[in-house]
């Protein structure tokens, strides 16, 4: 079936595969302490700066709760928008693992800012009865295909930092991001003051595992035993790490993440005049939101697989339309994207 | 200083110590191994039904974290207004304690309705990703000195019932709502599909104790072993069974919470007329919330001692105007209210 | 019944009573930050030092687990005898409250020393798959009715500290402790470079209440919002507060304790010559473990009550003997033990 | 380095990265709802009965702690070997994530009995300050290189049962102990009414993944709440699933357990007779622990990776000595064997 439901119902690309091929010789030691591990910290840092502390972890929702845990005490709590992935996605595991409490603030296209998490910081200063934030966690590209600016992230960062908070950026499609922006990945993170960074590469070729990546180390101190604890190390660690030393070394984010966002621009492009439907957000990443008559919808459904949302979080349109996403990936193609606009004009 | 701050700023009430006295003789086993343990669960019996099942906790935010864990696994979820105060007032105890995630929905005068309930119902539901509800809790009264009528209740239990879950009653002000709706507490809990019960006392009169009252006795199951592990199991138990008896038996929980409320009424009648403030919520428990002048307020600051509410959470009202609220008690005197009145309309 | 089962089967000491009275006097702010509250942090304070932090839980067991958590992180362990009542008698409660990893070691007489505790920290070292030590907690007096000498103490907290670990003493009964010392409270904790200390009373003539006690004050820090959220503030707070004051201020703790001790040494002193019985431990404060004829132990459990203990534990003696533990407390009389005596002789 | 240190310092077998390669092929649905998922659910159902309910999770400590955390509520506990990997080597992960409680119990060559679990239970029955045994958790093979037989397994099960406990068996090598038994899987497990297994495969060839099998199906219900807010649901879960499908289909365990067992056995035969060292344990899987001169240890330590043990937990030798562990893996050859027990009896 045709599919246009996610980037992490794609495979894995090529090169990783090679890569995984690659690191499979011979006996090394296990759990991070070999050479791939080791090659792979070397080519983040070279990504965003000598000074960073990365560690490796599984998958996604690992990298967001591993991070936001390793700053935030049980009675702490993270400040995020209420459309973040943490918590609308990762089934209570920021409460339940870490004794986070989520203050979510309303976000404006996926994005929030200093005002909107100015409230909840007031109300629980010197106030026992309340969790105290510790740290505002954004997504970045946003759950809605969005992107934050440098700007919206230096006053995110500057706001928490007065506020004696951290900043943590959920990337699990940073990638997508730094191809919008035209950045390298640190003038958008570690030069704007962001402090953790889940880093992601599973939804953009990689099989399995992301980062934990502390942008500010001295957050780092005790991540290992976190880890072993929240079962997230791996023995054959470096079969994490290979596809991490290809993915940064190779440009292989680069590649995958500009054919996705190229696809999304393209599918939104060729459907932007169609009456039956509307782009409910700017189409910055790889991810479309689309406002469509429900007829259109069924007939489309039997041949495309994509998620139909939640009629509940999004309101705003009226009777017989319905909310889907559509998302492209690093293996969409150009043939894929017009037979699918060709089929929505039909 | 002259106190409309809470209920809870209020001491002891006499009859309560003469029950603690009259249970100081001799040795007896700890634990809740006594007679006045026994005799205590019988009286809320008594008054909940013979089928329920008792137990007797420090706290209120222990009533409301055990009972509600005792429901809740750790991938589970409790729906909540926003403003319940296992939400906003309990540090995220069920967060960290129990793994709760809290799905809190808009309250109306600090009720909520089936019809706010359902659309999280619906989008938990098959989906993995998010945690799955599994009670739905409401506070009686209020949070905001409103009382739930049995009709809300029951449609909340029915509904509750119907989705698989659980309804719970945060009943920290129980009697201050038995006494405004003029009904045994059997009337509007049990009778009305009421599954778990916090049974508060220590805001109408009571030095220390809560209980957790099981309507629905089947989840009763295990809960010794659950209070003992949260740290809620006293040795000398018999000092919190000694207060409930006195409380329950001889009707002080009526007398007390009926003077309260009577307190409450008296000073909203004897500034309703007042252009300075004006009063938020209908006065049905022994709260006002009252929007006033900052000119005002301050100068009743000088002299009295309550609580100014955080304006985030408020916004409905024009510059130059704050929230507060004034909260009456078993010991609030007539003298003390019209003295207060008067301050007001000065 | 006649009662040598626990000093927490006894009631409160009408000293306590007349505290709570005197306390009950019209409203005052709720949580702690109230005029009794002060003055007991200042009592304690002139007990144990002027630098120490104090803060008021609700039993025992919290002020146990509390004091471990605010040391220990979840990835953190808690050194302890295998007698410690942590580890025998709190339902798990530092494990799934705290998420402490217990390293128990064999205790002699109840106590454990450096070089018991030495393997368990050396395995521990640079292993990323072990719990991390973070604290050694001991009992003073010991669940074997011992005392830990000055000298012992000292190079316990030397021992932890030179390992970077913190030494925690469980002091439910450390009023008999310095009964047996004839030392003030500070000469043996803070003086000696204990960390933290659970301050009881409750086994010793008070109704309710217990104090964490940071004799290393940087350990304080947050400890507020951890005892919220561990259900832990009570609102009347004053009512702990004001037992403390009566206890520590008339030196009432001493005279309690004394009774409790010279109670426990006469009941030694009148059996240790009968053949069916065998003292264990020495007795040095207000409970004797003793080894006992079956027939003898049918014989007075018709009389007396008291526990017999698990023979799991205790497996050092022959067949058609079993294992007791008779305990004193402050309101146990000169007859009752000179009666239990004869009863044992007869 | 040659490397005798542990069957997951060895990487993936040939026939598992085809495999891998084989499921690259288009999109497929994520988390698990794709038919390589499918198809492993089917052959683990054929290796362990058709009634059985598999999940994947992705590594061997989340298949523990999750197996055991789905039958222990938080004021559970789970009794085990001293020498257990749950206990020793995961980090305090199922006290920190479950709030399991672990009691160890001494083990005899790395295997318990009902008799040694016998007092544990007894002790927690209707005691409401201990955590109460929900399961008996058993490692096959053991963590010291042995093998349950069949016998020793049934009467754990039926011991368990009859006390209201299930058993668990930790799997990491059940590979190893089924070539020794020379039984299918569900002779010595589902036959003799284990209840939960953690069935492992990375230390026997694959990259990463294992899978907790429900063999009594009713324990599954609710595991996949679990597995997600465990942090355990990988998106492209295929790469797991097809795995597992080659491992178990083309009999590969059994072919890579096979090679581990013949190796361990021709290094034990190779070196019995050699005076400078004495294998402690049976060697019936893949794994020798032998007491070593220190001498010669220091000589293989420059050429060999191999762990040495930490002597606190094996005391019963001389000075001068010291315990090694050596492992052998799917992929070990005769020759490094044979190399190696040269260079042991130089």
């Amino acid at each position: 079936m045709k599919n246009f439901a996610s980037d992490n119902t794609s495979g894995v690309h090529p090169q990783i595969f090679e890569a995984l091929q690659k690191a499979n010789i011979s006996n090394v030691p296990a759990y991070g302490d070999d050479e791939y591990s080791q090659l792979a910290a070397k080519v983040i840092k070279q990504h965003f700066g000598e000074h960073v502390v990365p560690y490796f972890v599984l998958l996604g929702t690992a990298a967001n709760v591993l991070s936001l845990g390793s700053v935030t005490p049980s009675w702490g709590a993270v400040i995020c928008a209420d459309t973040a992935h943490i918590n609308s996605d990762e089934c209570g595991a920021p409460e339940a693992k870490m004794g986070c409490k989520l203050f979510t603030v309303p976000n404006v296209n996926g994005k929030i800012t200093p005002e909107a998490c100015l409230p909840t910081i007031q109300a629980a200063k010197d106030n026992v009865h309340h969790s105290q934030p510790k740290v505002i966690s954004i997504t970045q590209s946003t759950e809605l295909g969005t992107v934050y600016t440098p700007n919206e992230i230096k006053a995110l960062a500057d706001f928490a930092h007065a506020n004696g908070l951290y900043l943590h950026v959920d990337g699990a499609r940073l990638s997508n991001a730094a191809v919008t922006l035209n950045l390298p990945f640190k003038a958008f993170t570690t030069d704007l003051g962001v402090d953790l960074l889940s880093l992601g590469g599973t939804k953009n070729g990689l099989m399995f595992g992301e980062a934990v990546v502390f942008l500010n180390p001295a957050l780092a101190e005790n991540f290992i035993y976190m880890r072993k604890q929240s079962m997230q190390l791996l023995s054959k660690m470096r079969f994490v790490a290979t596809q991490f030393i290809e993915y940064l070394e190779a440009d292989l984010w680069k590649t995958n993440a500009t054919n996705a966002n190229i696809m999304a621009k393209r599918l939104a492009d060729g459907i932007k005049d169609v009456s039956a439907v509307k782009i409910c957000y700017p189409v910055q990443a790889n991810a479309l939101f689309v406002r469509i008559e429900t007829k259109l919808l069924e007939r489309l459904a039997k041949e495309y697989y994509f998620y139909v949302l939640d009629p509940n979080d999004h309101k705003d349109y009226p009777k017989g339309y319905q909310l889907v996403r559509w998302m492209t990936s690093f293996n969409t193609t150009t043939e894929q994207v017009d037979d699918f606009i060709q089929a929505i004009r039909k």
